[in-house]
Order: C-alpha cells, then sequence, then structure tokens
C-alpha cells in the first residue's frame, strides 16, 4: 500500500475543497452574512490540514487498484467531515453529527435533510449545501483529474472507483481529457438550466442552487416545500427534462457532439430508460386521473416525479406520500431502477437491471435447454460473462447491505415504511422516502447510530459498494 | 415437447391425489361429518380426469429437462386447482378462488389463509388442508417416484425440478431409492412429533395436524390464534425444536442414519443456519428482555418465531406483530434466508445466502486486487463458478419477481409493510407477515388480482421459479 501517494492525493482533494469554498464566501460577501467567517475559519482549516497532507511526497509514483479504491472512499469521507464544518461552525445545523449527515448527503447527491426549517438559513449557506450537489455531481476526483493532469496510469484506477456504473469507458484514450469533457458537458447543461430557469420566472439564486440540485441528480431545495413551493408549472416542466437528462450516460453527450447522433439515438439503455419512465409516468397519471385529479396535472405530477425518481434526484412537485399505494410501489422501484451508467444519478443503474432481467430470461431457457449457449448483448455486442456475473453479484451486495441497514436503523422503532424507504432513498441517492421520511417529513429524528448507517450507505451507493466496504472492512487491504 | 408423457405423468398425479383424499374420507367418516360428500365427489372427478390423461400412453418415453420443469409445474397447478374443490363442494369455503388460494398455500408449504374462523370447521376438512402441507413439504411427484419407480433416466430431471437448492445430491445411485429414504425419514420424524405432542397434552387430532403443519414446514393450524392457543409452553418448545429441525437438509438425517455422524456434524450450511437462528435469537430476546417481558418468556418466545420463520413454517405463539420494529425487521430478514437446502422449507436457502455473502467478500477482494484468482468454497470442496453465478442469477430473478409482484397487489391500497410482507410472506412461503396479514390477521381481503399473484408467488416460490415461470412466459418451451 503507497500511503504517501495515498495522503499526497488526499492532500491535492482538501485544498481543491478550500479553493471551493471560495464561492460561498462569494456569495455571503455579496449578502453581507456573518455566517461568511465560517467559511473563512473552514477555508483555513482545510488549507493547513490540506498542506501537511500534500507534503507527503511520494517515494514511488505508480498506484494500483486497491489504492485508487481508498483514497476514493477516504477523500468522499473527508471531504464531507471537513464540508459540514461551515454549517456547523455557523450554527446553521447546530449538531455536527447532523452537518455530516446533511454534507454527505449534499455530496453524495442523495438530498436527504435533516432540515425542518430551511428559508431561513444564510444564502451563503444554502448555496454551499446546493454546491455539494453540484461537486459530487460529477465527482471531485473526476474534477480533480480535470484541471491538474497527473500520471495517466493511475488515474484510469481513480475514475474507475468514482464514476458509476458496471463498465467505465473512456470517451478519448486520455483520461484526463474524458474528464475534461465531461466537466465541459456538467457545466454547459447546468448553465443552460440557470438561464431557462431565469426566464420562467425564479430569482438568480434560486436559479443556480435549483441548477445544481438538478444536474447532480441531488435534491436539495432552498424552499421548505421543494419545487412545489413555486407554485410554476413551467419550471416543473424544465426541471423535469433536465433531471431525466442528467440521469443519462454523458457518452451519449459526447457521441452527440461529435455528430454521431446515429449511435446515440440506438443506446440500448437509454431506451430502457425511457421506456421505463414512460411506462412509470403512465401508471400513475392513470391512477392519479382515477382519483380525480385533472388529466393536466396528474400527468406533471406524474412526469415530475417518475424523472425526479428515477434520476434519484428527490425534488418534489406535491407530496407523493398522500399518494395511493400503487403509485409509492412503482416509486419504490424507481429508486432501486436508478439513472444509467454513467449519469450523476444513484441507484443500481439501468444498465444493470436490463442485464439482470435478459440473465434471468436466459437462465430460464438454460433449464429449459441445458446444453444450449446463450450470450446477453447491449448495444449488440456480447457482454463477457464476467461482467454478467459481476452484475448478478453486485445486486446481491448491494441488497445484503440494505438488509443489514434496515435491521440496524429498526432500532430506533419507527414503521417498516419509513425504515425502508429512509435506507432505500440513502443507499440509492434519492433524498425523501415515505411515511416519516416523505417530502414533509425529514431525517432529522434518528439516532445518531442510524444517521451514520444511512450516511454509509449514501456513500456506499455513490461509489458503488466497494471503496466505502474495502475502506471499513479492510477487506482485501491487507494481504498485499 | 413430449405432450403424451406429460399428460400421462399429470395422470399419475391426479390418480394419486384421488388416493390420498381417501384419508380425511375416512377422518370424515369417523366424526359423522356430512362434508365428507365433498371428497368423495372430488375423488370421483380427479379419479375420472386422472385416469383421462393417464390412457394418453405415451409413443416416446424419454424427458428432458424441459418436460420435467413443465410437469412439475403443470401437476402442482392441477393438484391445487382439483384440491381446492371438497372446501368449495363442503361451502366450507364458498369462494372457489378463496379455496384454491387456501390449497395452494396448502401444497406450496406456505401456511398463508384466507379464514377469520377456523375452529368451526369440519374436521375432515381441517385434516385436509393440513396434510396438503405434508404432502407439499416433500413433495408428490418426490412421493410418486417413491411408491412406483417408473424410467430412471428421466426422473431425475423430476426432481430436479421440485427439491429445493441450488445443487440437488441423490443420496444413492437411484432416484427411487433416494426418494423412498427421504419419505422415510420424513414419516418418521412426524411421527415422532405427534407422539412427543400426545404426551404434552395435545389431543391425538391436533397433534397429528400441528405435526403435518410442522413436518411440512407449513404453519396452517386449527385454532383461530395458531399455537398460542394451545397455552401449552412444553409443545411450544418441542415445537420449535422439530420446525428447526425440518429446515435442516435431510441428507444430514441419511448421513446419521447410516453412522457418518462426522460428516453430518460438520456440514457447512448447517452451522450458518444455527448460526443465523442463535444471532436472531439472541436479538429478539434481548429485545423482549428489554420491554420488560420475563426472561423466560422472551426466550421462548423468540425461539419459537425465529425457528418457525427461518423455517419458513409461519406457526405462532404470540402476536409478534406487537413487537417492537427490530424484531420485525429481523424477522423479515429471516423470511428472505429460509432453511437449508434439501429441507421442507421455503425461502431462498441458507446455502444460497452463504454463498451470496462470500461472493461480496470476494469481489472487494479482486477489485484490490484484479489479478487475484479465488474460488468459492462450501464444505471444503470448490463450487464451479457457473454454480456461483447461478445463485447469484437465481437472488436477481427472485427479487424481481418480488418487485413486479408488489406492484400489483399496491394496487389493492394497503399499506406497503402490508404489500410487501404479503408478498414476502407467500413468495418464501413463510405463511402470515405484518400489519394485516400479521398473526392476527389474514389474506381475505385481497383482491382476486392480489391472490392469483400471491397464488403465483407461493408456487414459484416452492419450486424454485424456473418451472412457473417457464410454463407462464414460455420462454424456452417453443423453441424446441
Amino acid at each position: 500500500m503507497n500511503y504517501r501517494k495515498i495522503a499526497h492525493y488526499l492532500g491535492i482533494i482538501l485544498l481543491t475543497e478550500a479553493g471551493l469554498m471560495l464561492l460561498p464566501v462569494a456569495i455571503g460577501l455579496i449578502y453581507h452574512e456573518k455566517a461568511t467567517t465560517s467559511f473563512l475559519i473552514t477555508i483555513g482549516i482545510l488549507a493547513a490540514v490540506g498542506w501537511l497532507f500534500y507534503n507527503r511526497k511520494p517515494h514511488k509514483n505508480n498506484i494500483y487498484s486497491k489504492e485508487g479504491y481508498i483514497i476514493v472512499a477516504a477523500a468522499w469521507l473527508l471531504m464531507s467531515a471537513f464540508g459540514a464544518l461551515p454549517m456547523f461552525i455557523s450554527e446553521a445545523i447546530p449538531n455536527y453529527m447532523d452537518a455530516f449527515f446533511e454534507t454527505v448527503s449534499g455530496f453524495t447527491t442523495t438530498g436527504s435533510t435533516i432540515l425542518t426549517e430551511i428559508e431561513s438559513l444564510p444564502r451563503c449557506v444554502l448555496f454551499w449545501r446546493s454546491f455539494t450537489h453540484f461537486i459530487g455531481g460529477m465527482g471531485i476526483l473526476v474534477f480533480v483529474l480535470a484541471v491538474m493532469p497527473r500520471s495517466e496510469g493511475s488515474s484510469i484506477h481513480i475514475m474507475k472507483a468514482e464514476v458509476p456504473g458496471p463498465v467505465v469507458g473512456k470517451l478519448v484514450s486520455k483520461v484526463t481529457v474524458t474528464a475534461r469533457i465531461l466537466y465541459g458537458i456538467y457545466i454547459g447543461m447546468t448553465v443552460l438550466l440557470i438561464i431557462l430557469l431565469k426566464i420562467v420566472g425564479f430569482p438568480v439564486f434560486d436559479s443556480i442552487v435549483t441548477a445544481f440540485g438538478t444536474a447532480g441528480t441531488g435534491g436539495f431545495a432552498i424552499m421548505n416545500n421543494s419545487i412545489e413551493g413555486y407554485c410554476n408549472p413551467a419550471a416543473e416542466v424544465i426541471i423535469s427534462v433536465f433531471m431525466m437528462l442528467f440521469g443519462l450516460n454523458f457518452n451519449l453527450y459526447y457521441l452527440i457532439l461529435i455528430k454521431q447522433w446515429r449511435s446515440a439515438l440506438k443506446d440500448e439503455e437509454m431506451r430502457w430508460y425511457f421506456g421505463i419512465i414512460a411506462a412509470a409516468t403512465f401508471i400513475i397519471t392513470l391512477d392519479l386521473t382515477v382519483m380525480r385529479h385533472p388529466f393536466s396535472e396528474s400527468i406533471r405530477y406524474a412526469f415530475f416525479q417518475v424523472t425526479s425518481i428515477i434520476s434519484t434526484t428527490g425534488f418534489t412537485s406535491t407530496d407523493y406520500d398522500m399518494w395511493p399505494s400503487i403509485t409509492k410501489a412503482v416509486l419504490l422501484m424507481l429508486m432501486y431502477i436508478g439513472g444509467c451508467t454513467g449519469s450523476t444519478g444513484g441507484g443500481l443503474k439501468v444498465q444493470r437491471i436490463a442485464v439482470l432481467v435478459k440473465n434471468s430470461i436466459r437462465s430460464i431457457r438454460k433449464a429449459a435447454n441445458p446444453r444450449r449457449v446463450e450470450t446477453i448483448k447491449i448495444n449488440g455486442r456480447t457482454l463477457d460473462e464476467g461482467i454478467v456475473s459481476g452484475i448478478t453479484g453486485h445486486f446481491a451486495m448491494y441488497m445484503i447491505l440494505v438488509a443489514f441497514s434496515i435491521v440496524i436503523v429498526a432500532l430506533d422503532g419507527y414503521d417498516l415504511t419509513t425504515t425502508l424507504s429512509a435506507v432505500s432513498a440513502c443507499i440509492n441517492n434519492v433524498g425523501p422516502g415515505f411515511a416519516l421520511v416523505g417530502p414533509a417529513g425529514n431525517f432529522s429524528d434518528f439516532s445518531y447510530l442510524s444517521k451514520i448507517v444511512l450516511s454509509f450507505n449514501m456513500l456506499a451507493g455513490r461509489l458503488e459498494l466497494i471503496p466505502m466496504l474495502m475502506l471499513f472492512s479492510k477487506i482485501g487491504i491487507s494481504n498485499d
């Protein structure tokens, strides 16, 4: 284990975080807020600690898969631990555990909140809270790769550990260039969304933070009632469309940029994704219409909530916890499906679901004809059997973690719906769940133990299990 | 597809069912019950239909894997469809859909009931209801193999489709002899249990039907309050122990019979099984004691409910739905774990869980060291990678079915706890769930659609997915 190199890398991350905190400082200065000081103090701490770490110059430069995972897990933990300081110091969130939970929820783009009253917080804090979504969406390590290219050989291990999905495709041969293209697309789409929201009447500040929450598929809003608070149907539709777009694989946008429209449109995962969105929107619209909501309103609510949940954003345009059971069952399933590979969304990812379904169908065929040999194809290309069994294994690991987490969180004594949906909303990086953690509720009443478990779930979900499990179980670390 | 052979086999099954119905007729005659007629009528129908099927003498004698699955799925469906007739004709259950649900629940050893008032039913109906557990526990096709040996070559396909677990081990080289040994052990243990229950004060009739419910890990009781109704702590302990024993792999009893104690005691799945039971009993006992139940009562309740749920029997000695959340979360997990391979229990089976856990640990190690090659071992022997990916794939298929079922059953509009636990209790063949389908509730209020879906789940769970999915989706059937 190359500990010096790991420390060196973590130093870079912390210094980067210090730099990124200059933005909320600027906001604080614009609005003349006292809370600005808390950011300056945190920047000082980050700079000092970051510098100490950074100066542990590595003897050897090479890192391997193992170090890649450890760097990513430790980076996300440290970023959250320090990122929580401004909220804690400014007393916006006077309890450090809560501030940590909120920051983990921010960086992992979950959007679960422990706040009961959001609107009265200082703007610089609100900005930082939403900005963590933006940073976490594409990944801070990808950002670091984009701005300061280092040794090519090691960076793929880091990118592999941070970018979601079973297969990481480099867009171009150089990892750093890939990272820059990804961030370019990401920032471009976010700016477009800010402009559109401004046009339909959002205040500038609200446009920016809402766009951050959408782009990172995070879901922190600055209104107590989330997007519902704006009573702005046009904005709801725009946000729905963008939540859906940020749940797509960013490689597709790259393909469109280089004018390979045809291969972008033929993408199988995208078709599954749109298919699932259409089916879920149809079911929920039908159900809400039967419940005597006007059709136009039903379809708007349904489309908003479906895109919000499948992209794992978690914005709400109405309290869906009041909806009939069937719609909630559908939303629960969407939580686990999640966005596409290589998007900013969480969940299991559409491609994995597609492979699980195809593999199930194949195993029935195989049972009928044991001698039959059949491969699983995605986009017309045969998937290696190692990847297929990797995906089924990943799913099992995911559900085992869900099961353990439910048992621990159940110690708090809440009903099964609350417990199950809290864990589901956290591990899938969605945000709100049902019952006590529904759109009208929040996560503040959970015990410290539950908040730790749920924070772990958010990080494990965002980083696709392995990095966090490796760091905390030490499986695979010791034996080198 | 050898349709004639399939029909011929189904004929044998129906004739066998007619024969087995002579037992409730005898009970009806002993107690001079009117309902006896309904059994006689059903026997007539079964004999006629069975004879028609049986007489479709096959041109070719050989059947393959595919036919094995179809025979098993069709046999279980037909057995249930005809097995429901006595309850329907005698008006013990005046609605045929309900009678069908109850019979499927019986044969699949689920034990979910639609009855609100059980104690007033005729004895012959109660006997038949519990007897279906006994027949379904070891499997009617295994029974047929045991009593009427046919062509060896084809029978392994049938046994593979009916006996639970990822790997079917023949005890001895001949399938028919294996089937006889299994039934011998099964009947022997059941008789022992009947005697023990009689000794601690159960009436003879109650001893017999309770033993049937225990042996098949079914869980139909003839008291409205299940085993709680007897207020007999000694019987509760005896039943707990036997529920646990019937959840073990029957191969172990065979090993003990042939005096291979050492290999029986070293069995890894058994150790996992006992470990899980001990851990769950510990957690629940602790929790009930904290809730101010006396310790001796807590441990008795905890041990009873843990063995009842993990063996997927579903007897209750108290209304566990009133217990704290953590205990219910633990019980929910036990439902999915289920009994051991080759037991009469349902659920995913302990061995699969062990493989899923080992595979998860391995995948973390592999991520750390991608070049590492590591196999998964059970009982010291390396599992073929095909079996490992088969198990992870099976788990995914299982959860996909659970997800779809939840969405459909949610149409009835019940809360998530009821919906989720109803599906979980049915697919894992447990019986009772939580909330409306908890120990104090039942399944009567579900719609026809939900009852059909839940019946499908019970059959799919008992037959380990493939046979039912193949029959209804026709995947793999058409292309021969």
